[in-house]
């Protein structure tokens, strides 16, 4: 299987994140990729570096001012007296009517929903040589490939049309997603990562042509707390397009390989012609940030049931942040994906 | 002129907030009431402590979530594993649809608009006594005072029913304008803090009976950053009964007190029975947060051309942060005030 990946990834490396309340160490690392990648090539994958597609796929998800500020948002935070090394946000508009302000603090709370999506000087180059990742991977199997893997980073499941979050910039998936149903009429979104897929769910909540299936660790208590719920089912033209199928905190393999058996059912009902997964490993038992206990067998369980479809399938990393077992947990996923 | 005080808010002290992305000291400090109440003394004003007014005043502002958030966040807070001293958001529901999530860092981003909020052990008793101030302030002028002065303290004009922000925990104005009302028909409200009194517009913004004019910095590039537009003018039944009066940013005391003359006239256009002061010494040259450089006379200017009303007045404390300078401030707006 063809696996696209960028070293421009390693352009994106912000330090820290506030985390209730005190700056943690940013678990969104370059070693992440590096860690996927190595595994990739010694399991004699084929590595390839994306073409660079433009602005236009970006422009296919994503709002003017919303790419306009990522591009221009860190060299406007460095001007202001005092500013932390890299963007973070600190004011933000909520509910009560709002108007787009000037200043790149306002522009920031507009953009950014949370304290765990630090931008830096590199990280618009990175989020758009990762989108690009996810379009090449996607051009692969509207090429004829039976799968490919994009090694996404940063990530981008949590980032909507205008807003990111999650140390996620674009929407890899969604810009991917996109790309295909220029050729394709009926595409399904499987995101297998331990949280919820809000943005990519909030950029297709209205669409019929785009299934959207997340399966995640239950938000009540966990980010991204505000969607992930199981009645949000999608509106308007995408009535019933949109299946959340959340897992109790503490739960394992058993809970999440069926929610996962669930989420294949729905897809199967839907006959799409080609499907895309969010990969996030970030359900592992020893996962820094997971609440769920998921094992390497649950991760090939899972590829197992996905390949049970028989779709032509593009692979996007999304989180998973221990990064001694970030390949290990890849290669069981395709052990089952595989066969 | 009697001055309402209470000491309890000596038990709202954080010491940090989150600005640009680093730490900084919090400039919202017990001195300033200190400092304050000291001068009102020194002057020859009668200090007395509020009433309890119990829960009614702040219910009639505040829904019961906020409240009860507010009541229970800190406590639940500490129960977090590695959470910080005090409370401080950190993920936002930001436009796209989002349901009300079950822990406390969800319901603290849900609650909470901004990092320069934060909430430690002693700030909810802080907070309900600051709207006594607020009260206690209102009731002497609804039972005859020409005037009355709560020194509030955590202010309160950014805080809207549901949400909190900006050093802002209740409301105290808001509470205080529908504590008068409940006795009189229409109020006026007067915000001359530098920043924008965007909780208090949000609460009024369908009212007719309570007109709201604020006069403050440009909020393009400055705090609350999203609200404090000219063309913000109120809806529905509140349809023409907000003004916000924006000053350009590095005025000084002939914009601010122009901008005030002009609240002033359109105050006396509505003819109101009573008058609140959202009053903010932050737009003193040598306050620590002002864009401005209004001097103590611009805020005597603005004392007098507020008097020029003949109405009774209520005096709320919000902002300033300059603690050397508060009492003074004070005292040069009570001589114009009081003449």
């Amino acid at each position: 299987m063809d696996v696209v990946y960028s070293r421009t990834h390693l352009k994106h490396a912000p330090a820290r994140f506030i985390r209730l309340g005190e700056w943690a160490d940013n678990p969104e690392t370059p070693a992440r990729a590096e860690n996927l990648v190595a595994a990739a090539r010694a399991a004699g994958h084929r590595v390839i570096a994306p073409d660079d597609f433009g602005a236009s796929p970006r422009r296919a998800v994503h709002g003017a001012a919303h790419l306009a500020f990522l591009e221009s948002a860190h060299r406007r935070w460095l001007q202001l007296d005092g500013a932390s090394d890299d963007l973070v946000p600190n004011a933000h508009p909520i509910r009560h009517g709002a108007a787009y302000p000037e200043g790149v603090v306002g522009q920031a709370g507009w953009h950014i929903a949370d304290t765990a999506c630090p931008i830096g000087p590199g990280s618009w180059e990175a989020a758009c040589a990762s989108a690009n990742v996810a379009v090449h991977a996607a051009q692969l199997v509207l090429d004829g490939a039976p799968a490919a893997y994009g090694i996404c980073r940063p990530p981008g499941h949590h980032a909507f049309d205008d807003l990111s979050g999650g140390f996620c910039l674009l929407n890899n998936i969604a810009i991917a997603a996109e790309h295909m149903r220029a050729k394709i009429s009926r595409v399904a979104i499987l995101d297998i990562d331990v949280h919820h897929g809000n943005g990519t769910q909030g950029i297709f909540y209205e669409r019929g042509d785009v299934l959207f299936v997340s399966v995640h660790a239950d938000p009540s208590a966990f980010y991204p707390f505000f969607t992930g719920y199981g009645d949000e089912r999608g509106a308007g033209a995408g009535e019933g397009a949109t299946l959340n199928l959340p897992v109790a905190l503490g739960e394992g393999d058993d809970a999440y390989v069926a929610a996962i058996g669930r989420g294949v059912a729905a897809i199967a009902a839907y006959r799409p012609e080609a499907l895309l997964i969010s990969l996030g490993f970030d359900a592992y038992v020893d996962d820094p940030l997971s609440p769920l206990a998921v094992t390497s067998g649950g991760f090939e369980a899972a590829g197992a049931a996905i390949a049970g479809l028989g779709l032509p399938t593009v692979l996007i990393q999304e989180g998973g942040y221990d990064c001694r077992t970030l390949g290990r947990n890849l290669m069981a996923f395709l052990a089952g994906f595989l066969g």
